[in-house]
Protein backbone atom coordinates (compact mmCIF):
# COMPACT_ATOMS: atom_id res chain seq x y z
CA UNK A 1 0.00 0.00 0.00
CA UNK A 2 3.15 2.21 -0.17
CA UNK A 3 1.73 3.65 3.16
CA UNK A 4 4.86 1.85 5.41
CA UNK A 5 7.30 4.36 5.60
CA UNK A 6 4.71 7.20 6.40
CA UNK A 7 4.13 5.68 10.40
CA UNK A 8 6.69 3.87 12.79
CA UNK A 9 6.20 0.26 12.15
CA UNK A 10 6.14 -1.74 15.54
CA UNK A 11 8.92 -4.44 15.84
CA UNK A 12 7.10 -7.27 17.87
CA UNK A 13 3.59 -8.67 17.36
CA UNK A 14 1.31 -5.17 17.39
CA UNK A 15 -0.35 -3.63 20.69
CA UNK A 16 -3.68 -1.61 19.67
CA UNK A 17 -6.25 0.15 22.19
CA UNK A 18 -9.65 0.59 21.87
CA UNK A 19 -11.45 2.80 23.96
CA UNK A 20 -14.88 2.10 25.22
CA UNK A 21 -17.37 5.31 25.83
CA UNK A 22 -20.87 4.59 26.88
CA UNK A 23 -23.00 4.57 23.84
CA UNK A 24 -20.56 3.59 21.53
CA UNK A 25 -21.78 1.37 18.38
CA UNK A 26 -21.06 -2.33 19.12
CA UNK A 27 -21.11 -3.79 15.82
CA UNK A 28 -18.08 -1.08 14.75
CA UNK A 29 -16.45 -1.78 18.04
CA UNK A 30 -16.56 -5.63 17.98
CA UNK A 31 -15.66 -5.92 14.55
CA UNK A 32 -12.43 -4.10 14.99
CA UNK A 33 -11.79 -6.23 18.31
CA UNK A 34 -12.61 -9.53 16.70
CA UNK A 35 -10.88 -8.98 13.34
CA UNK A 36 -7.42 -7.55 14.61
CA UNK A 37 -7.54 -10.42 16.99
CA UNK A 38 -8.15 -12.74 14.46
CA UNK A 39 -4.88 -11.54 13.11
CA UNK A 40 -2.68 -12.10 16.51
CA UNK A 41 -2.65 -8.24 16.99
CA UNK A 42 -2.80 -7.98 20.92
CA UNK A 43 -5.94 -5.73 21.35
CA UNK A 44 -6.65 -3.73 24.40
CA UNK A 45 -10.39 -2.42 24.97
CA UNK A 46 -10.45 -0.17 27.84
CA UNK A 47 -13.50 1.82 29.29
CA UNK A 48 -13.35 5.55 30.07
CA UNK A 49 -15.23 4.56 33.17
CA UNK A 50 -14.93 1.62 35.37
CA UNK A 51 -18.91 0.74 34.66
CA UNK A 52 -19.64 -1.97 32.07
CA UNK A 53 -20.30 -0.58 28.73
CA UNK A 54 -23.17 0.04 27.25
CA UNK A 55 -23.50 0.64 23.55
CA UNK A 56 -25.49 2.12 21.30
CA UNK A 57 -27.71 -0.31 20.51
CA UNK A 58 -27.96 -1.60 24.22
CA UNK A 59 -25.34 -4.36 24.08
CA UNK A 60 -23.16 -4.40 27.44
CA UNK A 61 -19.61 -5.11 26.86
CA UNK A 62 -17.26 -5.37 29.86
CA UNK A 63 -14.12 -4.07 28.74
CA UNK A 64 -10.13 -5.34 29.96
CA UNK A 65 -9.39 -2.68 31.70
CA UNK A 66 -10.32 1.06 32.57
CA UNK A 67 -8.15 3.66 30.53
CA UNK A 68 -6.94 5.55 34.29
CA UNK A 69 -4.85 1.64 34.17
CA UNK A 70 -3.34 2.05 30.99
CA UNK A 71 -2.75 5.63 30.02
CA UNK A 72 0.86 5.76 29.70
CA UNK A 73 1.26 2.33 28.14
CA UNK A 74 3.50 1.94 25.05
CA UNK A 75 0.37 1.26 21.76
CA UNK A 76 1.04 0.96 17.91
CA UNK A 77 -2.34 2.32 17.21
CA UNK A 78 -5.38 3.42 18.96
CA UNK A 79 -8.69 3.08 17.25
CA UNK A 80 -11.86 4.81 18.07
CA UNK A 81 -15.18 3.32 17.58
CA UNK A 82 -17.84 5.41 16.55
CA UNK A 83 -21.73 5.69 17.87
CA UNK A 84 -23.09 8.50 19.43
CA UNK A 85 -23.23 9.23 22.25
CA UNK A 86 -19.83 7.32 22.33
CA UNK A 87 -18.04 9.88 20.37
CA UNK A 88 -18.96 12.44 21.54
CA UNK A 89 -17.63 11.15 25.18
CA UNK A 90 -14.84 10.53 23.81
CA UNK A 91 -14.58 13.70 22.27
CA UNK A 92 -15.09 15.33 26.02
CA UNK A 93 -12.53 13.24 27.42
CA UNK A 94 -9.02 15.24 27.91
CA UNK A 95 -7.35 11.83 28.30
CA UNK A 96 -8.37 10.93 24.69
CA UNK A 97 -6.89 13.62 23.78
CA UNK A 98 -3.46 13.46 25.52
CA UNK A 99 -3.05 9.46 24.34
CA UNK A 100 -4.29 11.33 20.46
CA UNK A 101 -0.97 13.59 20.56
CA UNK A 102 1.24 10.93 22.58
CA UNK A 103 1.10 8.96 19.52
CA UNK A 104 0.76 11.35 16.87
CA UNK A 105 4.06 12.90 18.32
CA UNK A 106 5.45 9.31 18.08
CA UNK A 107 3.83 8.92 14.40
CA UNK A 108 2.22 6.14 15.49
CA UNK A 109 -1.12 5.05 13.65
CA UNK A 110 -4.58 6.62 14.86
CA UNK A 111 -8.07 5.30 13.75
CA UNK A 112 -11.74 6.54 13.59
CA UNK A 113 -14.94 5.45 12.44
CA UNK A 114 -18.63 6.56 11.84
CA UNK A 115 -18.86 9.83 14.19
CA UNK A 116 -15.31 9.19 15.95
CA UNK A 117 -13.61 11.31 13.43
CA UNK A 118 -14.67 14.12 14.81
CA UNK A 119 -12.75 13.35 17.95
CA UNK A 120 -9.21 13.60 15.25
CA UNK A 121 -11.05 16.53 14.13
CA UNK A 122 -11.32 18.55 17.68
CA UNK A 123 -7.73 17.30 18.32
CA UNK A 124 -6.56 19.13 15.38
CA UNK A 125 -4.37 15.93 14.01
CA UNK A 126 -6.70 15.87 10.72
CA UNK A 127 -5.16 19.57 9.69
CA UNK A 128 -4.51 19.20 5.93
CA UNK A 129 -5.30 15.87 5.98
CA UNK A 130 -7.53 13.69 3.62
CA UNK A 131 -10.14 11.90 6.18
CA UNK A 132 -13.48 10.24 5.87
CA UNK A 133 -16.45 10.09 8.39
CA UNK A 134 -19.96 9.18 8.66
CA UNK A 135 -21.99 11.95 6.50
CA UNK A 136 -22.82 14.99 7.93
CA UNK A 137 -21.19 13.65 11.80
CA UNK A 138 -18.84 16.74 11.01
CA UNK A 139 -21.75 19.61 10.31
CA UNK A 140 -21.13 22.16 12.68
CA UNK A 141 -17.48 21.68 13.24
CA UNK A 142 -14.87 23.59 11.20
CA UNK A 143 -13.88 21.22 8.33
CA UNK A 144 -12.37 23.69 5.90
CA UNK A 145 -8.54 22.65 6.67
CA UNK A 146 -9.00 19.30 5.97
CA UNK A 147 -9.93 17.35 2.79
CA UNK A 148 -13.07 15.34 3.66
CA UNK A 149 -13.58 12.75 1.11
CA UNK A 150 -16.81 9.90 0.63
CA UNK A 151 -14.27 7.17 0.58
CA UNK A 152 -15.06 4.14 2.56
CA UNK A 153 -11.47 4.30 4.48
CA UNK A 154 -9.15 7.01 3.47
CA UNK A 155 -5.11 6.57 4.66
CA UNK A 156 -3.14 10.09 5.05
CA UNK A 157 0.19 8.93 6.67
CA UNK A 158 -0.36 7.72 10.14
CA UNK A 159 -4.14 8.62 10.05
CA UNK A 160 -6.68 6.35 8.80
CA UNK A 161 -10.96 7.05 9.32
CA UNK A 162 -13.92 5.12 8.21
CA UNK A 163 -17.73 6.09 7.36
CA UNK A 164 -20.05 3.88 9.33
CA UNK A 165 -21.21 0.00 10.24
CA UNK A 166 -20.87 -1.17 6.81
CA UNK A 167 -17.54 0.06 6.29
CA UNK A 168 -16.17 -1.50 9.63
CA UNK A 169 -15.02 -4.86 8.43
CA UNK A 170 -12.50 -2.84 4.76
CA UNK A 171 -11.34 -0.42 7.95
CA UNK A 172 -10.47 -3.21 10.54
CA UNK A 173 -8.63 -5.29 7.60
CA UNK A 174 -7.11 -1.88 6.40
CA UNK A 175 -5.68 -1.27 9.80
CA UNK A 176 -4.43 -5.29 9.53
CA UNK A 177 -2.69 -4.75 6.22
CA UNK A 178 -0.87 -1.35 7.79
CA UNK A 179 0.33 -3.32 10.77
CA UNK A 180 1.52 -6.43 9.70
CA UNK A 181 1.31 -6.58 5.73
CA UNK A 182 -1.06 -7.71 3.14
CA UNK A 183 -0.41 -11.38 3.71
CA UNK A 184 -1.66 -11.09 6.95
CA UNK A 185 -4.81 -9.08 5.85
CA UNK A 186 -5.58 -12.07 3.33
CA UNK A 187 -4.96 -14.59 5.77
CA UNK A 188 -8.27 -12.36 8.22
CA UNK A 189 -10.23 -11.65 4.72
CA UNK A 190 -10.68 -15.03 3.37
CA UNK A 191 -11.81 -16.87 6.75
CA UNK A 192 -14.80 -14.39 6.71
CA UNK A 193 -16.91 -15.84 3.69
CA UNK A 194 -17.48 -12.10 2.41
CA UNK A 195 -20.24 -12.07 -0.56
CA UNK B 1 -39.14 -11.94 -1.39
CA UNK B 2 -42.47 -14.25 -1.94
CA UNK B 3 -42.09 -15.87 1.76
CA UNK B 4 -44.40 -14.10 3.58
CA UNK B 5 -47.03 -17.04 3.29
CA UNK B 6 -44.04 -19.37 4.44
CA UNK B 7 -44.21 -18.75 7.87
CA UNK B 8 -46.07 -17.42 10.60
CA UNK B 9 -46.02 -13.71 10.98
CA UNK B 10 -46.01 -11.24 13.96
CA UNK B 11 -49.30 -9.02 14.34
CA UNK B 12 -47.36 -6.32 16.42
CA UNK B 13 -43.86 -5.55 16.48
CA UNK B 14 -41.91 -8.97 16.17
CA UNK B 15 -39.54 -10.43 19.08
CA UNK B 16 -36.35 -12.41 18.47
CA UNK B 17 -34.21 -14.97 20.55
CA UNK B 18 -30.58 -14.66 20.46
CA UNK B 19 -29.20 -17.14 22.81
CA UNK B 20 -25.21 -16.56 23.52
CA UNK B 21 -22.97 -19.50 24.23
CA UNK B 22 -19.88 -19.17 25.97
CA UNK B 23 -17.12 -19.34 22.67
CA UNK B 24 -20.52 -17.60 20.63
CA UNK B 25 -18.59 -15.39 17.59
CA UNK B 26 -19.08 -11.60 18.50
CA UNK B 27 -19.01 -10.15 15.47
CA UNK B 28 -22.06 -12.22 14.02
CA UNK B 29 -23.66 -12.05 17.82
CA UNK B 30 -23.22 -7.84 17.66
CA UNK B 31 -23.83 -7.70 14.04
CA UNK B 32 -27.49 -9.61 14.75
CA UNK B 33 -28.45 -7.70 18.00
CA UNK B 34 -27.45 -4.12 16.72
CA UNK B 35 -29.05 -4.59 12.98
CA UNK B 36 -32.71 -6.06 14.30
CA UNK B 37 -32.64 -3.24 17.18
CA UNK B 38 -32.11 -0.20 14.44
CA UNK B 39 -35.31 -1.91 13.06
CA UNK B 40 -37.46 -1.26 16.16
CA UNK B 41 -37.59 -5.08 16.37
CA UNK B 42 -37.57 -6.31 20.18
CA UNK B 43 -34.33 -8.36 20.69
CA UNK B 44 -33.89 -10.59 23.80
CA UNK B 45 -30.14 -12.03 24.22
CA UNK B 46 -30.26 -14.70 26.68
CA UNK B 47 -27.15 -16.70 28.14
CA UNK B 48 -26.80 -20.53 28.79
CA UNK B 49 -25.35 -20.04 31.55
CA UNK B 50 -25.71 -17.02 34.74
CA UNK B 51 -22.16 -16.11 33.56
CA UNK B 52 -20.64 -12.98 31.30
CA UNK B 53 -20.21 -14.20 28.07
CA UNK B 54 -16.90 -14.51 26.84
CA UNK B 55 -16.79 -14.88 22.83
CA UNK B 56 -14.28 -16.92 21.09
CA UNK B 57 -11.96 -13.90 20.01
CA UNK B 58 -12.32 -12.47 24.04
CA UNK B 59 -15.12 -10.12 24.07
CA UNK B 60 -16.85 -10.38 27.23
CA UNK B 61 -21.04 -9.01 26.89
CA UNK B 62 -23.56 -9.36 29.35
CA UNK B 63 -26.74 -11.00 28.17
CA UNK B 64 -29.92 -9.07 28.58
CA UNK B 65 -31.01 -12.71 30.52
CA UNK B 66 -30.35 -16.36 31.12
CA UNK B 67 -32.03 -18.79 28.76
CA UNK B 68 -33.50 -20.48 32.07
CA UNK B 69 -36.00 -17.11 32.71
CA UNK B 70 -37.26 -16.51 29.16
CA UNK B 71 -37.47 -20.46 28.13
CA UNK B 72 -41.23 -20.75 27.47
CA UNK B 73 -41.88 -17.15 26.35
CA UNK B 74 -42.84 -16.42 22.97
CA UNK B 75 -40.75 -15.49 19.84
CA UNK B 76 -41.28 -14.51 16.27
CA UNK B 77 -37.72 -15.58 15.39
CA UNK B 78 -34.88 -17.82 17.59
CA UNK B 79 -31.68 -16.70 15.98
CA UNK B 80 -28.14 -18.86 16.80
CA UNK B 81 -24.94 -16.93 16.31
CA UNK B 82 -21.63 -19.08 14.92
CA UNK B 83 -18.29 -19.73 16.41
CA UNK B 84 -16.61 -22.03 17.97
CA UNK B 85 -17.25 -23.67 20.63
CA UNK B 86 -20.14 -21.41 20.71
CA UNK B 87 -22.06 -23.61 18.35
CA UNK B 88 -21.19 -26.99 19.99
CA UNK B 89 -22.51 -25.44 23.36
CA UNK B 90 -25.80 -24.39 21.84
CA UNK B 91 -26.24 -28.10 20.27
CA UNK B 92 -25.14 -30.03 23.36
CA UNK B 93 -27.66 -27.84 25.35
CA UNK B 94 -30.96 -29.54 25.14
CA UNK B 95 -32.81 -26.48 26.03
CA UNK B 96 -32.15 -24.97 22.47
CA UNK B 97 -33.74 -27.98 20.64
CA UNK B 98 -36.38 -27.89 22.69
CA UNK B 99 -36.73 -24.32 21.87
CA UNK B 100 -36.00 -24.99 18.19
CA UNK B 101 -38.65 -28.05 18.39
CA UNK B 102 -41.32 -25.59 19.99
CA UNK B 103 -41.12 -22.53 17.12
CA UNK B 104 -41.01 -24.64 14.71
CA UNK B 105 -44.12 -27.01 15.11
CA UNK B 106 -45.33 -22.76 15.56
CA UNK B 107 -44.06 -22.22 12.18
CA UNK B 108 -42.24 -19.38 13.46
CA UNK B 109 -39.00 -18.23 11.97
CA UNK B 110 -35.43 -19.86 12.41
CA UNK B 111 -31.95 -18.81 11.92
CA UNK B 112 -28.76 -19.82 12.33
CA UNK B 113 -24.80 -18.63 11.12
CA UNK B 114 -21.70 -19.88 10.43
CA UNK B 115 -21.12 -23.23 12.82
CA UNK B 116 -24.68 -22.86 13.97
CA UNK B 117 -26.65 -24.64 11.20
CA UNK B 118 -24.88 -27.45 12.57
CA UNK B 119 -27.30 -27.42 15.45
CA UNK B 120 -30.75 -27.27 12.80
CA UNK B 121 -28.97 -30.18 11.16
CA UNK B 122 -28.62 -32.32 14.40
CA UNK B 123 -31.89 -30.99 15.09
CA UNK B 124 -33.52 -32.43 12.35
CA UNK B 125 -35.64 -29.24 10.91
CA UNK B 126 -33.12 -29.19 7.74
CA UNK B 127 -34.42 -32.47 6.45
CA UNK B 128 -34.95 -31.62 2.73
CA UNK B 129 -34.36 -27.96 3.33
CA UNK B 130 -32.03 -25.86 0.83
CA UNK B 131 -29.43 -24.55 3.46
CA UNK B 132 -25.65 -22.94 3.92
CA UNK B 133 -23.39 -23.29 6.42
CA UNK B 134 -19.69 -22.15 7.67
CA UNK B 135 -17.49 -24.62 5.09
CA UNK B 136 -16.45 -27.81 6.55
CA UNK B 137 -18.43 -27.06 9.62
CA UNK B 138 -20.86 -29.62 8.82
CA UNK B 139 -18.07 -32.21 7.87
CA UNK B 140 -18.49 -35.53 9.85
CA UNK B 141 -22.74 -34.99 10.26
CA UNK B 142 -24.49 -36.34 7.77
CA UNK B 143 -26.30 -34.21 5.60
CA UNK B 144 -27.20 -36.52 2.93
CA UNK B 145 -31.21 -35.64 3.49
CA UNK B 146 -30.42 -31.73 2.91
CA UNK B 147 -29.37 -28.91 0.08
CA UNK B 148 -26.57 -27.89 1.10
CA UNK B 149 -25.84 -24.99 -1.07
CA UNK B 150 -22.76 -22.01 -1.01
CA UNK B 151 -24.89 -19.01 -0.85
CA UNK B 152 -24.36 -16.20 1.81
CA UNK B 153 -28.13 -16.68 2.89
CA UNK B 154 -30.10 -19.50 1.95
CA UNK B 155 -34.14 -19.27 2.77
CA UNK B 156 -36.19 -22.53 2.73
CA UNK B 157 -39.76 -22.02 4.59
CA UNK B 158 -39.18 -20.95 7.91
CA UNK B 159 -35.60 -21.83 7.60
CA UNK B 160 -32.80 -19.24 7.74
CA UNK B 161 -28.91 -20.07 7.36
CA UNK B 162 -25.76 -18.18 6.45
CA UNK B 163 -22.41 -18.51 6.02
CA UNK B 164 -19.81 -16.62 8.48
CA UNK B 165 -18.93 -12.90 9.87
CA UNK B 166 -19.06 -11.63 6.41
CA UNK B 167 -22.52 -12.31 5.90
CA UNK B 168 -23.86 -11.47 8.84
CA UNK B 169 -24.74 -7.75 7.65
CA UNK B 170 -26.66 -9.84 4.47
CA UNK B 171 -28.02 -12.51 7.19
CA UNK B 172 -29.25 -9.71 9.57
CA UNK B 173 -31.35 -7.76 6.56
CA UNK B 174 -32.72 -10.49 5.80
CA UNK B 175 -33.73 -11.55 8.65
CA UNK B 176 -35.63 -7.36 9.24
CA UNK B 177 -36.77 -8.24 5.70
CA UNK B 178 -39.30 -11.34 6.32
CA UNK B 179 -40.30 -9.60 9.51
CA UNK B 180 -41.14 -6.32 8.71
CA UNK B 181 -40.97 -6.03 4.69
CA UNK B 182 -38.79 -4.56 2.35
CA UNK B 183 -39.15 -0.73 3.18
CA UNK B 184 -37.82 -1.64 7.00
CA UNK B 185 -34.62 -3.27 5.12
CA UNK B 186 -33.87 -0.60 3.31
CA UNK B 187 -34.03 1.75 6.13
CA UNK B 188 -31.62 -0.15 8.39
CA UNK B 189 -29.10 -0.94 5.04
CA UNK B 190 -28.84 2.81 3.88
CA UNK B 191 -27.66 4.17 6.70
CA UNK B 192 -25.05 1.71 7.25
CA UNK B 193 -22.76 3.43 4.67
CA UNK B 194 -21.80 0.05 2.97
CA UNK B 195 -19.36 0.49 0.09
Amino acid sequence: MGCKAKFNMPNTMPTVLIPLAQGCEELETVTLIDLLRRANIHVTTASLDDKPVTCARGTVILADTTLAKILLQDFDLLVLPGGLPGADNLNSDPRIHQLIDRLNIENKLIGAICAAPKVLLTNGILKDKKATAYPASLNHLDTSNINLTDAAVEIDGNVITSKGPGTAIDFSLTLIELLLGREARIAVEKPLQRS
